[in-house]
């Protein structure tokens, strides 16, 4: 018997950050038809709220630290005010929608990153992803929102990459639902050059990743994408395209596939 | 055929600013059996970060006024830190929680409070409980956990009293369940004289409670509490009870119990 489709949705920090973005994305998620989970980041709200708070960014080697302090900010402005301005919009697009940590039903449990040469702080590290009360609300019509936070099982919250958040997620339901992983950004794929836009490349096999890969072809915000895509796919995930928000309802633009 | 039996309770700031206090309830709360909800109060959290965000609280005749910056405070601290905090220490009890707002499975819809004498801003009085997805997660062993958040099911977030989202949820679900309402605070109960705390009245009934009021017995901030548990009552709750946190499992000691 095949599986009942599921699309995973993860967007990023472009289109949270601005309001008549976000709400044409939200529009189109809600006209999306079948069984759907959204998973968001967080974009800059947070940086400038701690700015705001008089809490500093802290950054080693060019990666944030997730102190105490930022850990708060975090679960505030990820957990509550974007998280919860999503789930408001969507339900006025007729989308019952319930917003997520992976505290919440305990869904996504994280070890602490292990200290090695940096200590990065409150950052979870994925380890299982519990699917069975997220099945029940889909199959009862209800649209999961996820921001990227994860939790220890023993009461301590972790900030956690989104992208990876999605591809757990898409690899957790696949055992169960044939699951599509869409992530959408700012580009309308993934380039060949990456200062042409218009230089999408279709389709990409890991192979052709890993020598494009070597070649120095992508940016480096895209090297975990499309480590975490590779991933899914060898997991289970059925498809992962890469393209513009509008991707998730067009299929007649550009925008690209991977297969392993 | 008799129904099963929901508890609603309710705690207040004083024990969500107190981490120590906050876990030995959430223990509690933990050991408590058969099917519950809790909502929480956010204390002065929010007027703590309000104040380091440098916005202002604004009151008008004693009452706070939600402005668009003081909602989103409201929806960070109550919805984003205090709640996922909860959340999470909850799992780390084996209580399988989920965080709710209204916006969440469209569960709390509310107007805009009208303006009359004075325009509190993005307040909401509720008008309806939607508890369909609510009673599919109790009858699978999951803890909705409620911030006063409401929304307006067309995109708006409005604050709202915890007292009231406690008492409209309890009426949302006597229809189904045999529902009791717990009001948790700092006191053990009602008390007969404010400033004697061993004089914890047992039993009110409504009469004598309009009676006890006209005489200028209670303190200001009990009173919405008493309204709100005669309108349950009156609205198909089957018991309200007033006392401090421990009265959830322990009701060997000095509380309150209200009835018609």
């Amino acid at each position: 018997m095949s599986k009942e489709k599921l699309s995973i949705i993860k967007i990023g920090g472009n289109v949270i950050e601005d309001a008549a973005a976000l709400s044409a994305f939200l529009k189109l998620f809600s006209s999306l038809e079948g069984k759907k989970v959204l998973v968001h980041g967080g974009g800059k709200r947070a940086t400038q709220i701690a700015g705001r708070l008089g809490i500093e960014s802290k950054m080693v080697e060019g990666r944030r630290i997730t102190d105490a302090e930022t850990l708060e900010v975090i679960t505030m402005v990820y957990g509550g005010l974007v998280n919860k301005n999503i789930v408001a919009e969507l339900q006025a697009n007729q989308t019952n929608a319930i917003g997520f940590t992976g505290a919440d039903a305990n869904s996504i449990v994280s070890n602490k990153r292990p200290v090695k040469t940096i200590d990065y702080g409150f950052v979870g590290d994925i380890k299982k992803i519990n699917t069975q009360t997220l099945e029940l609300l889909l199959d009862n019509g209800v649209t999961p929102v996820f921001c990227a936070i994860t939790h220890d099982g023993n009461g301590q919250l972790f900030n956690t990459n989104a992208d990876t958040v999605a591809c757990e997620l898409a690899i957790g339901f696949s055992k169960r639902y044939e699951t599509e992983l869409c992530y959408c950004f700012e580009k309308n794929g993934v380039l060949m050059h990456v200062n042409d836009d218009n230089s999408v490349i279709d389709f990409m096999d890991s192979g052709t990743y890993e020598m494009l890969k070597m070649k120095k072809t992508f940016a480096d915000g895209m090297i975990p994408k499309l480590e975490n895509s590779y991933i899914a796919l060898s997991e289970g995930v059925s498809k992962v395209i890469i393209g513009n928000p509008t991707v998730i309802v067009d299929r007649k633009q550009k925008f690209t596939t991977l297969y392993l």
